[in-house]
């Protein structure tokens, strides 16, 4: 059809989907040509096409098409989502854009650009449905009919005095169950208790509120409680499975990035990996020096070795798993600083058991491998491997809340860096063990 | 003023808060004093912040109360939310209950009881607004209004037909802002392109394709496109979060469980984590035997135990780092199983930087640690950091790309597991190029 020119045909194709999918056939395309069929398009169907389009090829029609179109079409976007999207486009477009938007949305694109991108300002739409509190239900509907064209959602409405003081909020359901009640005004059945957020509140507060209350949109205020947006649920959605990826690097000792693995350059990635992969090779060199100061054990008995691997291996599991454990209870608000003590206490338990169990494990290992096994000697490694595997066990639950206690991010305690501070300890435990069991070893 | 039996006080105090502060409030108190303070509320606010409790004391209430005020309750409570509350209750209890819930109720209960949890029908709600096309805006608030009271949501309305074919939907804004065109009917501003899920889909993919489409919530269909039901945004919060904490436990080698970290019993906690612990542990005595057989070089040349730990846990690293990074992609969809050339490729090269960089540090740790460094002789450290890292990067990669492809959960090729291939892959390399390398191990 773009061969074609068919204008009509490709007006049509807009419009009949859910714009998402029209984006999605659209994947192929290059920018200036997915631009051209979304110019057949009406505005309105454009500019919902337009947002579903990944960042890169928005971009990439931002840069390269006709201004006074995308002037259009960047007054046209919702406020929170062309204010991320000018954050990535070249300085002297923007300039050149801003001069073709009308004044008022300028100021609008200013005012949210001022906020940092991981905070409620930065995260927040200043398109919302707001009405006084001296209406009732059915002239409610009738001015929100007026405002709705603009609005990207009347999910709720806010009520506000005069001077834009956030004073209640209703429900499209309340209205409407209002109807049938023309004596009764918004400001008798509003809802007066509300959460709301400021507007320098970091974005993972945001989400844990609109998940605790189980909130579809969340008003943004200044301290003086003004209304200055509203932050909406699809944007809590992407911020929860950001935070939950940011987690789960830092556990795994990836520095986090912003953009998805493919489209990250090599080499930042590289950077974001090497930065932590140092500070462990690092601290892993000190394992060499421990060994280097038990020499002699290591070379008088001779078995001691093999089960080197073993140690430290079952030591940085049971860590990890404690690790993980704490970190996700952590952000998932299941546990707080005060539990410190009921987690030592839990985490030491299951390290007897977990350790007890591998031990055997050990001890078992230890009577196939050992040539001319002695069963006194051998009961090092089960010793060794319950000592470990409890600290283990304790190290790695206490370390995320000892972060947190010191204000940090628990994740940054990430599950190498446990491991390498129990591959020390679990070698200074083996060999203390040993020194302590072994006869060939008492000097 | 639970003392004073303070009824008009507690009233208030119901009615006063968002019902999700009220619920915090009322913490402290046992599940019987809380339901006494709940029984003075009108019918609408208890239901609503009975539905704010934790599940325990939900359950208690229900166990312990009288039958018929709960009875009234259930028959109150959102669909779904019933549903998950009953399967936790005892069987004997929820019998004597369904007694005294209405009919229409209990068909109901029956029936999204009937759905597995993690399944879309398992999480849907039967309460939601539905139209026939055939009214105009005004027409359709008005059968709204008398719908609203029941409903937990009226953000999208379902436009059906006779047999409850889902045919469209159209969203409270679209209805407001047609309120002045009497003469157009719903069917004819409709949304027609639908985003549905089916009654059997996991939970998994309800939220991506929630998330996808930026929706507030989704419609439930069996085969026969007939609407069964509807899934909230609230829910799908919760499903992502879940999700998120799966994933990292999975990759931690915990077997994920229901409750949270201090509410699962310690004994199921402790099964959780030694399943994975005893499979691991298992796997780790194989690099005990592979040890075993470079019993003669280890012993010949003695720096080499030294930097055995060094190796393992430098590979390790960036195993677990190129897993976690394979596997929050795959789940955000940012990859997908076509991209394994592009993602070998780059974790080759990233690993050949990182081996490059870890190395360095290697052949320095080796000059201060060596007695007697010989500088050919040193450089099978190097060497091997560089083989390993490059071994690592890839094995982390391709692993959880494996998984997917044998349509496993890529999460469950877990950090620790990837760990222990790579310490047995690290000893093998070590020794061969050490063999290679050192003249005295030349025969």
């Amino acid at each position: 059809m773009l061969a074609e020119n068919n204008t009509v045909g490709l007006r049509e194709f807009c419009g009949a989907l859910h714009p998402a999918r029209t984006a999605e056939f659209m994947d192929g395309l290059s920018p200036a040509d997915a631009w051209r069929v979304l110019r057949c398009a009406d505005l309105v169907t454009r500019t919902e096409v337009y947002g579903f389009f990944d960042l890169e090829k928005q971009i990439a029609i931002v840069e390269t098409s006709d201004r006074a179109e995308i002037g259009r079409l960047i007054a046209d976007l919702p406020p929170d989502d062309r204010v991320d999207l000018l954050r990535e486009v070249e300085p002297t477009v923007v300039e050149e854009l801003m001069a073709l938007v009308p004044l008022e949305e300028r100021r609008d694109i200013q005012c949210l650009g001022s906020y940092a991108e991981e905070t409620a300002g930065g995260l927040m739409t200043t398109e919302f449905a707001s009405l006084p509190e001296t209406l009732n239900a059915c002239e409610a509907l009738e001015e929100l009919g007026r405002q709705a064209e603009n609005l990207e959602t009347i999910y709720y409405i806010y009520i506000v005095d005069d001077e834009e003081h956030l004073r209640g909020t209703v429900s499209a359901r309340q209205l409407v169950s209002h109807l049938s009640k023309p004596d009764v005004t918004i400001g008798q059945f509003m809802e007066r208790d509300l959460v709301t957020v400021h507007d320098n509140d970091d974005q993972e507060a945001v989400a844990d509120r609109v998940a605790r209350y189980d909130l579809l949109a969340i008003p943004v205020v200044d301290h003086e409680h003004h209304i200055l947006g509203i932050i909406t649920h699809d944007d809590v959605i992407d911020i929860v499975r950001e935070e939950a990826v940011e987690d789960a690097l830092r556990i795994a000792a990836v520095e986090p990035f912003e953009a998805g693995y493919l489209d990250t350059h090599l080499m930042t990635l590289t950077w974001h990996r090497a930065i932590w992969l140092v500070i462990l090779c690092v601290g892993a060199v000190l394992t060499a020096f421990a060994l280097e100061s038990y020499d002699e054990e290591l070379h008088t008995v001779k078995w001691l070795i093999l089960f080197l691997p073993l140690v430290i291996s079952c030591g940085g599991n049971v860590g990890n798993q404690s690790a993980t454990l704490i970190i996700t209870s952590l952000t998932s608000g299941n546990i707080t600083l005060g539990d410190w003590w009921r987690v030592v206490w839990r985490e030491l338990l299951m390290g007897i058991c977990l350790g007890g169990l591998l031990a055997l494990i050990g001890y078992a290992a230890a009577y196939v491998l050992i040539d001319g096994f002695v069963w006194f000697d051998a009961i090092v490694l089960p010793i060794t491997l319950l000592a470990v595997v409890v600290c283990g066990a304790l190290l790695g639950a206490l370390l995320p809340l000892l972060f947190r206690r010191l204000g940090l991010d628990p994740a940054m305690m990430s599950s190498p860096f446990i491991a390498g501070i129990i591959d020390i300890v679990g070698i200074i435990i083996y060999m203390t063990v040993a020194r302590a069991v072994l006869p060939q070893l008492l000097s």
